[in-house]
């Protein structure tokens, strides 16, 4: 059996997944869990890995994600993009020298639409690295903070994050929709036409109108929730411009990226669905390789 | 001193407006209370009315607003769109016949934008009907639901309603931009900036930004609050495609009139702010000299 050559672990907010790697860069073993920064005091990180190293092995550890916030076990500088693997790599933040390290996330300083990310600029690059993406391409990691970015010559030199994600829970959560939008939703004609209103421009005046179909007898709750769910990810998509029969590469489970395809394909366009945790895998071998370079 | 003719109820979901009004439509008295239907189970309306009789006098009510809805007094059914004053007199709901009676509210029956409204049809045809908006106008009463109509010959024959208030306070209350959304808002250049932002049609997309320019001490925190109320108020007034120097009716406070004021001039177009407040003394009057000339 191989041995492992470093642990990584994409700690976020709230879940956190450990990846076991060999010096081939094959994952030996892999384990997901609910040990997000919400669940960890900021005195509890160095045990926790500690913790990881007994069990898996007393090897390097390279952490990435949010864990490298201010709500987290370090506050990270953000590299400045265009940011590439190997500037990543060189501005790996060492907790103990060789030990443990954090990944940086990458920050846009534009003034009018500043930007930042952790732990996706893994996935991201790490995509193109693997060649699962091509050299140029437009990727985009939905979810409650979804990304889009452009990765030009191994970097990513643009991107932005909508708050998709989050508006749809709130609004799940305790709002005049609450009551329609905790059906199970699928990506079909009611989702469509959701983001088919989308294109036309009217996201957000459209949501009342979802509930006032309801009130009058005119839809489903069901079907309220497909079409507030195609309004805002269609409202995202739509902001993003996409050319007619421009490719977006998808980096998510299958049914979200699902939603984002059908949305992607109402636009004009067209998505490949890619594995979050083969970009992850990718991405962080490319860091650990650059490291060790050094 | 002049003895009351009726009372007028504006009965909302949080708030109770009454006044007091004599034979000539002036007003004697008025009186705001928290006692909406949020404070009010549903066999404590008789009791209510009863109370407003005692203390004002045994004359008839007038009742609008939500109190008219499925978690109000009686579940009215709505008048459809177009809707003058008249029609709204002539479908009164009688609770008790000549002495107490709520408004039915205006329901669109549009497959692809259905909407509705319960109250706002008193203000909206009240301020046409007073002379304060033209017979033919484009009015807006901004709030936690921001409604939109077009009154034509005396009838709302178009209207849409936006949850920007709403979607304001979800954001405010929990969400990742909640820290900064406490600060206190003015309709100055940050503001604009926010409006800027939304006609180029990224506002859902632009939110997280906001966020990310804190972060990075591009910006005060006072300033991503004001830039998010522009955001939003700002998307709203897109969405209505407003013509190059046309007029919209303001139905608001002058605080919250004042931005919408401040979002629409910087659309290239002109707001007049009216008295809510007015013009629902000259919409009940209207439905009461209408219901009484039957």
């Amino acid at each position: 059996m191989s041995i492992p050559a470093y642990l990584a672990v994409d700690w976020g907010t709230t879940n956190r997944r450990v990846y076991v790697i060999d010096d081939q860069g094959r994952v030996l073993a892999t384990e997901r869990d609910g040990q997000g920064l919400l669940a960890t005091p900021r005195d509890a990180f160095a045990g926790d890995v500690a913790g990881l190293r007994r069990r898996f092995g007393d090897v390097t550890v390279l952490c990435a994600g949010m864990v490298g916030s201010a709500s987290g076990w370090a506050n990270v500088p953000y590299v400045e993009a265009p940011a590439g693997l190997d500037r990543l790599a060189a501005r790996l933040h060492w907790i103990e020298p060789r030990r443990t390290a954090i990944v940086p996330g990458v920050a846009k300083l534009d003034a009018e639409a500043p930007d930042v990310m952790r732990g996706e600029e893994v996935q991201l690059l790490g995509a193109v690295a693997s060649g699962a993406a091509p050299e140029g391409a437009l990727l985009c990691q939905p979810g409650t903070h979804c990304k889009w970015a452009r990765v030009e010559g191994g970097r990513i030199t643009w991107f932005r994050t909508a708050m998709t994600g989050e508006l749809f829970a709130l609004l799940k959560r305790d709002s005049l929709l609450s009551p329609f939008l905790g059906e199970v939703i699928e990506a079909g004609e009611d989702f469509r036409e959701g983001v088919a209103l989308a294109q036309r421009g009217h996201a957000l005046g459209a949501l009342f109108g979802e509930r006032a179909g309801v009130l009058l007898g005119m839809r489903e709750s069901g079907q309220a929730a497909a079409r507030v769910s195609g309004l805002l990810i269609g409202e995202d998509v739509r902001g993003q411009s996409l050319a007619q029969g421009e490719t977006v590469y998808v980096l998510a489970d299958p049914v979200l990226g699902g939603f984002y395809k059908a949305a992607i394909a109402e636009m004009g366009a067209r998505a490949v669905l890619l594995s979050s945790h083969d970009a992850f895998v990718a991405g962080i071998n490319a860091i650990w390789r650059h490291a060790n370079d050094r």
